[in-house]
């Protein structure tokens, strides 16, 4: 294996049209991803966490979050075995006192030897910080790359000034691609039958899907995010595909897998057929009427290690006042944390851990047998093969 | 190392003799193998193994067993993470709903996509299985790779209408290779002089070979297993060059080891002599007149992963009716398990495991200093590097 | 990577002053290594060691300590999986009875095979020994090498005949490189700075050096040990260039660090001040007055695996009676011992331990940004890469 390549060049070039898709075991570089939520970052508390495989500290000073690399320039070691800043713009390492500024990263002492000539000549990486929506999103790029506007790594409308959320972060045993994969898997639903959800949205499940009715449509604009959503679905409305109301699954012409029959009024039960999905670089999931009509629920899956990532789950909703994101608040504590995240999405992060076992074995990437409904998994992947800014690689990690 | 082996080009072409035993070190393909016993694969239970590598899956459906790969052709993840079998003779993935038949491996349903043109199309892999003297033997082989008998893979005899067995299991922490010879090496009847099996059997062992005198006989008949023997044995009968009743070991002229003095008669001391050993591709040692006069004990040393191997031990006697069955039931139960299994046996596992440290390392297969009395260990290495009917390799494993 | 190395080419070539010793993960080869202390290899009982990653047994006969290799030739198992010693002058290994002398290693006898013609043939690696000053030193070297004196392979005057010695052996799981480097890193007394050692020494640590005034010497005599010491210091001597009594440690023009302000006269801040530092091949470094006046203490960091090492921690002083030995030794055990080697090392050692992981990566050490005062750490490294006797690689090892 090339010492720069996390996999080998005899598989990558077996998927000519996805490569930098599959060579990208810890993520694309030069993008914005989210890592902790605001809440999470409190001020003047210096925050440890990994990112494309490289360990971050994140500090808020005066209300503004800073990141920068959790390494010592000098001799590697990690500021965070134990933290040091003497003052509120800078970190100090334990090891010999070299001490940098949080904003610039500018070595700016050397407490074991004032003076040394190297102050002022080195810095340690830094990296661009946005909070947007109850989000701190980190930029993880190359040196000297023009940093894009964070609008180009989200979805649409997810920063519209109407849109609040609340959400909650898991730790998931799989490399991030499955999650990504897994989110708008259209089949996988089948996993979910016997979701908590089910009953407590008087939902049916689009289970019985006819091959090709599902294709997803590509989103190229030059100056937005890119990404592909579900054909049929328009941004916004509330027109949908999924038109089973109660499903029942055979197996050698044996009914052997029911649904929950749902009593509800037919414009009751459009509403909740009518969810619409989209994935957008570099690694977020969104659909939308869902798990209640008019709201919708982002999953991100940002690369930690070759075999974790992070779960973002956020629920959002258009609130025009404060009392409408209190009740929110409230509904998402108490409902849709229980209901939506944990009763639905475990069983997604269960699917994804079990994948690993075959995924991470990267020349198993060849052995799939996908069917027609997985066409989207490949536009999504071809899609990312052509718009992501950088490989993250082994040379970038500690 | 080439990606289709899992021992490095420059170590095998040093032992250019046994170079395809060395390179298998999760064993051979196109051979039959016991993975476990009948009495453990009970009428539609769903059991777990795993062979050379590969995870498999047992079912019993009216009295016959199939096995499949526990792995669902679509995206990779295994069936034994969640078992749904919906009917008698099919499995069903988890995941999507992706089902298979248990005798054919064919996709005939897929429950999220009824109708999906993959159905039909696309099998799972199937191992042949047959059950015999009361083990599951399957056949780990290539796509088209023309069966042979069971017949060619157990030592003569071992199918005899007569031959009655009882036998146990145990996970040995080794590679396979190291079972195998630690099982017919002559000189390791070292570690088993303080074996309970000694006094309870009224045995002598016999320790202090002169080298030379044990050459072992290559049995190649074209219709039958390949195997080696000991030469001075003839199967079946109670001849035996064993013939040291009592063992003095020395070290610089003194004595430092005594053996335990057997008081029975010459025609008894004579008996408990007789043994024979022999030892068949795949990789099953045999035994004879051990660990008692007529009977025999039968050792497989079955791949498992790279470092570890079960040993199946298992004891035979000729019986005519069910009243000696019983009767050898209740003998093999109460006093050949705890005596000869684990009194004698296990002083093998811990030998084999302690050599696994060793020959864990590749490299160490040409570090050994084989003596004369180990030629026998050659030869079946040569014998392997001939018979053997395929070679285990990475692009086969999970 | 060649499997003659540890170390990728790649990475090597891109350091060659110092190539040797980038490679010598394990160690250098043909050199005296410290193992145990004397007191810890009693009369009749085996020892397991690991030094430069081999596997070791010592044992003490008649009052000298012989060492072989813990592998039988035979199936290269060990024989301290079962330690068997039926002669005081030899061991024997428990699977086979093969029997080697402890003083040349020849194979005198196998028990299960008397008179096998291997016998008196074959021998079982065995390293030469050497006892000084209660420490038990080994002899890592290839076969044939000429032994030199073990006093090329420790610093000036550790043999003197009045130099007593108390000391103890702490694992630490970094690589031996990283120990020595922390030992002798002039800037790194930061980490110590709040010690216990130092109030109760009354000592002022010299935190806030002034690049370039503490260049290395390099002392290359051929009939003596190969090393490096502070140029400033003449051996024995009571000078020094430790001249601020007491530190105060800035950040941005702010005082943030503050060390203990000592009362004592001028000539009992000058003693203590008066420390010197070396480092000689294979991997120790000694500190003169420290941690009191008039005496020393060295530190060996002693290669074990590819990322533990022994930190032997060694206070030494001139005594000329043996009622100054004991009150050095109570000293030693009720002092030192808690207050510089557990005190003031574990320091070092977590320090250490922290940079394994930076530089457990080997292409890290080509990112280090070493500042003017760690020239010596450079000079010591081209030393070594000159002076090494040998390279330990992965053949050497298990």
């Amino acid at each position: 294996m090339a010492a720069n390549s996390f996999v080998d060049e005899e598989i990558l070039k077996k998927v000519p049209r996805w490569r930098n898709y599959l060579s990208a075991k810890l993520g694309f570089r030069n993008h914005w991803y989210p890592i902790r939520f605001s809440r999470d970052v409190p001020e003047n508390q210096v925050v440890k966490a990994k990112l494309l495989g490289e360990s971050i500290l994140l500090k808020r000073i005066n209300g503004k979050v800073f990141a920068i690399r959790d390494r010592c320039i000098h001799r590697g070691v990690r500021f965070s075995e134990k933290i040091e800043c003497y003052t509120e713009g800078t970190i100090t390492c334990w090891y010999h006192g070299f001490t940098y500024k949080w904003d610039t990263g500018a070595l700016c002492d050397v407490i074991a030897s004032p003076g040394n000539p190297v102050i002022g000549k080195k810095k340690v990486t830094t990296y661009p910080v946005e909070e947007a929506k109850g989000l701190v999103f980190v930029f993880v790029g190359d040196e000297g790359f023009d940093v894009p506007p964070l609008r180009h790594d989200v979805p649409p409308n997810f920063l519209d000034d109407d849109m609040y959320y609340q959400g909650f972060i898991y730790d998931v045993k799989a490399n991030w691609r499955i999650g990504i994969e897994n989110a708008f898997d259209s089949l996988h639903v089948y996993i979910h039958r016997e979701s908590p959800l089910i009953p407590n949205t008087q939902r049916s499940l689009p289970l019985g899907h006819r091959a090709g009715t599902r294709d997803k449509v590509v989103v190229e604009d030059p100056d937005g995010p890119k990404g592909i959503r579900s054909g049929e679905f328009v941004e916004g409305s509330a027109g949908g595909s999924h038109v089973q109301p109660l499903y029942v699954g055979q197996v050698e012409g044996r009914d052997v897998v029911w649904g929950t029959k749902m009593h509800s009024s037919p414009e009751e039960a459009a509403k909740k057929r009518a969810t619409g999905e989209c994935a957008y670089l570099p690694c977020v999931f969104r659909i939308d009427n869902f798990p209640f009509f008019g709201g919708c629920q982002y999953e991100w899956s940002v690369p930690v290690t070759e075999d974790t990532h992070l779960f973002i789950g956020l629920l959002g909703k258009r609130c025009h006042s404060d009392e409408e994101r209190h009740q929110f608040d409230h509904e998402f504590w108490h409902r849709w944390k229980p209901v939506s995240l944990e009763g639905f999405n475990n069983q997604d992060i269960m699917a994804r851990e079990a994948a690993q076992k075959f995924y991470g074995k990267d020349s198993n990437w060849l052995e799939e047998v996908l069917v027609a409904d997985d066409m989207g998994m490949v536009t999504w992947r071809e899609l990312c093969h052509k718009h992501a800014r950088g490989i993250q690689t082994p040379e970038h990690l500690d």
